[in-house]
């Protein structure tokens, strides 16, 4: 398979973790047979600094011409005071791409539960997935308005616009364990009235998914009391917000998250949810792995590559089952390695032909 | 001091707290002089039974009447299938006695750490209060509407509103650790800008009382990730359903949170966060902490009765300290009581004139 991907390393340990997955995705294509063109542009704080504008055309044109992007992450206290700020490049980009739908796993891996705030029985085995619609909802309805005395938002949806997020969750569900939870507040907002009968009226095309309902708060409840019960959880862009950042908390490792912001049809987004934290930038402390696990979600959901994506997340869990540790995941045992020894190890074990079935099927 | 209060003990569980509650009222009434006079009246399912209404005009009247109004809870599957429920009697309630402050405090005691799903060292000394707008925001704004195609709310505020809340909260900080969190989404919300405008006023007027801004999102994040670091945290009604119910989790002992609904000049509604619970009613399984500190609230906000309302948590505080624990907070240790016989443990302390003034300083 031959694909053209768009590279934007952004800011602070953007560069670095985005170093990391091309090492991991040049292992993914010496073994599987594909070719994969990476076309780098500048972006965020580095594209500001360069050509005035986070997003200059250049760089849009080759994410708009590309099979899918690749993002590190933007921003820094260097750009916090300037007329343009790095974040808007990523909102005008996701804008630009259309990518409506925002898929976010969260999933507590053996062994990493000592990092989770919660007690180890209570995430031990968590392994779930948002979809966020990303384009609608309060963030962009109008009107919008404000003045000394009064403020005024709007939430809004269209029948076509909870359709097509909820049929990705259900397709969503379909290669997984078979089950959507969708949040909504039913009993106080007509959007959500409306969201529950398309999640009705969608959900009859899927008879092997179950499906289930929760109202927000309630939603917000179980993320920490029952985490394990989700499988695939859908709701609009505002819900979505906080739901999917509460329970980033539950790993105890954003370093290792990543994300997929999906259009309808053109490229989709990759990238960790991480920032750029300019801190630690340049010192070997990034973890890379939500980079790199960004890199296994774009094979599975842009190229439809489920072998490859498989193969890069087994070599992630095996060398976090070795011991080895990025700083921020870094307890009382382990080894504990730099940004390119941790990518160093995943690659190798990407490249091998790996013979532990067994392994697999434990992670899977 | 005399006052007159109205009791509506409702369905389920609701008569047993009540019950326990009024007994430890009677000590407070015993102990320090006062006078308290309780007017029961039929509420929610038990009022549809009676009267076809679960919020009947002599029950009505009876709250708009009093200095301050006791609630247990209502609802149940009873009536979960006619076509008035006994919700809509706690919304029309909180309408028509107009209070716009719900205060609820999140206190997770010494030795209780066990019962939340957090690690005990990430919820030791969690101790805050949520300041939650109740009667605006998108649950009443204008326009609500839906048809097949598309469906619209409103979320809209006034600057008085606004102002009301952000200086209930204030000065709730005031009496305690003086910090004030206000949660909005303003790189977002226009409603969240004039929000984030009225606190900076307001702060102004409180200069011994620290401020910081927390976006929804992020709130969401350190309710789990760092709970001891609030103090008083202010938001409007929407977010404050989501982060409310969320931080309720923390405590592991939804029986024993209370709350308290505030109006500007009427009396105040005050009631546990607890259901009513019809599958335990009856069986003396109930935990009536909830109902006990609702009261001690009361007494601190409707009657400035601070130095009983402190008599009444020591009480608490001292039977838990004591080991005695209703089903819901048991674990491996521990003395298991009946509702009636955590009651009279906590009223027999109640009583006593205590000179336990060092245990005092620890709890308050
Ligand atoms: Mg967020
Ligand atoms: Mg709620």
């Amino acid at each position: 398979m031959k694909k053209r991907i768009a590279v934007l390393p952004g800011d602070g340990i953007g560069p670095e973790v985005i170093k990391g997955a091309l090492q991991v995705l040049d292992g993914v294509a010496t073994r599987f047979g594909h070719e994969f063109e990476t076309i780098e542009q500048v972006f965020g704080g580095a594209a500001i600094d360069q050509e005035g504008t986070p997003i200059p055309e250049a760089t849009l044109k080759t994410c708009n011409d590309s099979d899918a992007v690749l993002l590190g992450a933007v921003g820094g206290p260097k750009w916090d005071k300037g007329d343009v700020r790095p974040e808007q490049g990523l909102l005008a980009l996701r804008k630009a791409m259309n990518v409506y739908a925002n898929v976010r796993p969260v999933h507590v891996y053996p062994g990493l539960e000592h990092l989770s705030p919660l007690k180890s029985n209570k995430v031990k085995g968590a392994d779930f997935v948002f979809v966020r619609e990303l384009t609608g909802g309060i963030y962009f309805s109008e009107p919008k308005e404000r003045n000394e005395k009064r403020a005024v938002d709007t939430l809004s949806y269209t029948r076509e616009e909870i359709t097509r997020i909820v049929e990705k969750a259900y397709d969503l569900a379909s290669s997984r364990r078979r089950k959507v939870t969708s949040v909504d507040k039913a009993n106080v907002l007509e959007t959500s009235k409306l969201w529950r009968e398309v999640v009705e009226d969608v959900a009859k095309k899927y008879p092997n998914v179950e499906t289930e309902h929760l109202l927000v708060d309630y939603a917000a409840m179980r993320t920490i009391s029952n985490p394990t019960s989700f499988d695939v959880v859908v709701t609009e862009n505002m819900f979505g917000d906080i739901l999917s950042d509460e329970a980033s908390v539950l790993t105890g490792s954003l370093g290792m998250m990543p994300s997929a912001s999906l259009s309808e049809n053109g490229p989709g987004l990759y990238e960790p949810i991480h920032g750029s934290a300019p801190d630690i930038a340049g010192s070997g402390k990034a973890n890379p792995i939500g980079m790199i696990l960004s890199v296994a979600m774009m094979l599975r959901h842009s190229f439809k590559l489920e072998k490859e994506a498989e193969a890069v997340e087994l070599a992630v869990f095996e060398t976090l089952q070795a011991g080895y540790r990025t700083q921020d995941i870094f307890g009382e045992s382990g080894t504990l390695v730099t940004t390119k020894e941790m990518v160093n190890q995943i690659h190798f074990r990407m490249l091998e032909d790996s013979t532990s079935a067994t392994l697999l099927e434990v992670y899977v």
